[in-house]
């Protein structure tokens, strides 16, 4: 049998005790798989006293990672320190350059480095795998990198925060308010003290601008995502959603357009009888559409300890697998180097269904305004619905459904009736998306 | 670069067909990909004459894919005939013994002689890759072989028959019978003429064989698998199931029991509210349930030319990416001389929930004599509604929904209640299923 395969693990929080403690438990299996054993021999972390439920056996501690990364007791570094920039991207460069393969489940750092990263180890000749860095457990890196070659990708969209759809989620199952979901998201350990980098959709932005640049073989650019959060959605936008087929979901989409490509960030209305629909609670699902197969959805657990540990152990099993000489396919499906420049899609440039919720004055005319602003912009509407405000006699509520229309015009539209005066508060736009 | 990789492809049906054209349409994709051009090189057919719409370019024929396996002028054969044995067999392990990688999309023969093969493959270190013989393009192969790693799985089950599933939910859509809606799929060319293979079960089981290999780590033994088709399913189940919150799917299952693996093929109630139940048409769907990922789900096309040529260019581009040295993982994830004898539960001791749905004569005490047979076989009830029959006023329809209970006792239940002799049709069962 082939020797062990030496693994050094910077970060033991959660996911790196997992990683250590799973690599423990599974090591026959992992080594009849593999061909041979995984080795867990060295670690890194900040603080050498706390306890983690883990024996770390006769594992060589390293105060600082970057140290670990270079040392040559290491074939692999895992890299799962976490943040963009700081003693993740260093220790990570560090292994590379050192020639040492790199697993990280750090999507902050790839989002950002990642092209920079990818052309380091193509250079060395050797792999830097990141199945964990999107959608936790769901193998999404490498069906998009090695099952779907040859395949041109016309989309790839998902349901990728779990904070974002547990509270989605709960807001249409029990009927509460946003904030009151997000309380309850916040005391069960989903959602952070500080819910932000969730919910207005930043962690969605730094995943999906990993998959775009599988999906189009372009340069991984985040800075160029539009984005919306769901911190505005209400229970009317749930309501209205579930009167007219649709479910509000927090999208990550990417998409070719003539234009350029369209990264796009913002709670979505999907069919409810598409399967990304049932996608409930804390649950995430990737679809991607192509050429050659049509759309594929992979649906699973998005975060947690042991199952972003599962798709860590996958990439060092690949490795393990693998054999000196043996070089993989490039990081980000097309060699670094000759990844395309990204060019953004305008956003007002784009094509799709439309909800819009409109809170008016109840009197005469308003109806016949909000039409003719509509159709003055070529505005087709698949179907209208009008409440009376049982609560609030004085004000009705129109919602809008478009067929495919411009996001120039709609915003062309909504601006017009705002401007006539018949509104009593914010306009709502959602916009909807295709989904099988 | 590296040099070419020289393929060989058997069979030139409309997969086959498919390879070509994309081989040839992708080439500059694939080569950036992988690092080296993919050359279809050879080629072989039964009839030379026929028009597949390719160009053949400068690949040479072989009349005998036997010869074609063992020609020296390629590295990987594509095995693209079909069939259980024959020449599809002699091909494939012709190849395999003269040291060229094999990738087949052949469920069949895998179902059957697939581990003698691998044996075959691993002591000549070549490939055998065979992601399209299960579920089409969904890289269901890929992820239990690779991504899932170290991980133990429960239980594997899913949608493998596009037949079966756009039958069911025809007879669900638009209320028609069984027989009319296979004659509409026979009409779209979703069945075929003796549609016995399909809607019998038997090809869901050839596809779960392999499966169940792969998740357990077990020989294949399709032949132990419990089978029931779909041909027996009415409009009076799926109404039924429908008002309960279930809907009817032919599922293939495996799972680790006490007594040793289950294997089934039959149909089955999913909870209305599961993903897998948005499964439409001829959509395909896997499940994989293990200790560190929880549930996930894969869900895409499970057929045609360009979706199932998706997943053979993928297993090809693994080879070319591939370098000489490399040793790839195990065929079905451990060594094939490794993989425990098959251990069969016994179905009698399947532990479930059940739908029953009996057709009774309206008289005193029928309703009683059922409670009493349940309760005797210690089945406790879920749900129990109870219909009059319009059409028929002497007939009454009782639906019982059991808590997990033993297959056994529900045998027992069951025919004590024929024997009473209150009911006027034979009982149906059909097995409640879990799912996320």
């Amino acid at each position: 049998m082939a020797e062990a395969l030496r693994v050094g693990i910077a970060g033991l929080g959660t996911v790196g005790a997992s990683v250590v403690r799973m690599l423990q438990n599974k090591a026959s299996e992992l080594t009849r798989q593999c061909g041979r054993q995984i080795a867990p021999v060295a670690v890194s972390a900040r603080d050498r006293t706390r306890d983690r439920g883990i024996d770390l056996g006769n594992a060589q501690w390293f105060d600082d990672p970057v140290t670990l990364a270079q040392s040559s007791e290491i074939e692999v570094f895992v890299e799962l320190i976490g943040g963009e920039d700081g003693v993740a991207l260093a220790s990570v460069r560090a292994a590379l350059e050192a020639g040492r393969h790199v697993v990280t489940a750090n999507k902050a750092l790839l989002s950002k480095h990642g092209v920079q990263l990818a052309a380091i180890a193509e250079k060395r000749g050797v792999l830097l795998n990141y199945e964990a860095a999107v959608a936790g457990g769901i193998p999404v890196i490498k069906t998009m990198r090695e099952a779907l070659a040859g395949n041109h990708v016309n989309r790839v969209f998902g349901i990728m925060n779990g904070t974002c759809n547990y509270i989605l989620t709960r807001m249409e199952a029990d009927g509460l308010s946003f904030e009151d979901c997000l309380k309850d998201a916040q005391k069960l350990g989903y959602a952070e003290a500080d819910p932000t980098f969730d919910i207005e959709g930043h962690d969605t932005a730094h995943k999906l601008s990993i998959l775009t640049s599988l999906a189009f073989g372009c340069r991984i650019s985040a800075d160029d995502i539009y984005m919306e959060g769901i911190s505005n959605i209400t229970q009317a936008d749930i309501r209205a959603a579930s009167e007219l087929g649709y479910r509000i979901k927090l999208l990550g989409v990417a998409q070719k357009t003539e234009s350029g490509i369209e990264q796009r960030v913002h709670p979505t209305m999907v069919p409810v009888s598409s399967v990304i629909a049932q996608v409930h609670g804390v649950t995430n699902a990737v679809a991607v559409e192509t050429d050659m197969l049509g759309e594929l959805l992979l649906t699973g657990p998005g975060a947690g300890g042991d199952a972003t540990a599962s798709a860590v152990i996958g990439d060092v099993a690949d490795i393990a697998k693998s054999r000196p000489g043996f070089q993989h396919g490039p990081v980000f499906g097309w060699p670094a180097r000759e990844l395309a420049p990204y060019k953004r899609a305008r956003m007002r440039a784009h094509a799709g269904g439309y909800f819009i919720r409109l809170t008016v004055h109840d009197r005469t005319g308003v109806f016949a305004a909000i039409a003719k602003r509509m159709a003055d912009n070529d505005i087709s509407l698949e179907s209208i619905v009008q409440h009376g405000d049982a609560s609030e006699e004085a004000h009705k509520t129109v919602i809008l459904v478009t067929h495919e229309t411009m996001e120039a015009s709609v915003r062309k539209a909504v601006d017009g009736i705002t401007r006539d005066g018949h509104l009593t508060t914010k306009p709502q736009v959602i916009r909807i998306e295709r989904a099988a």
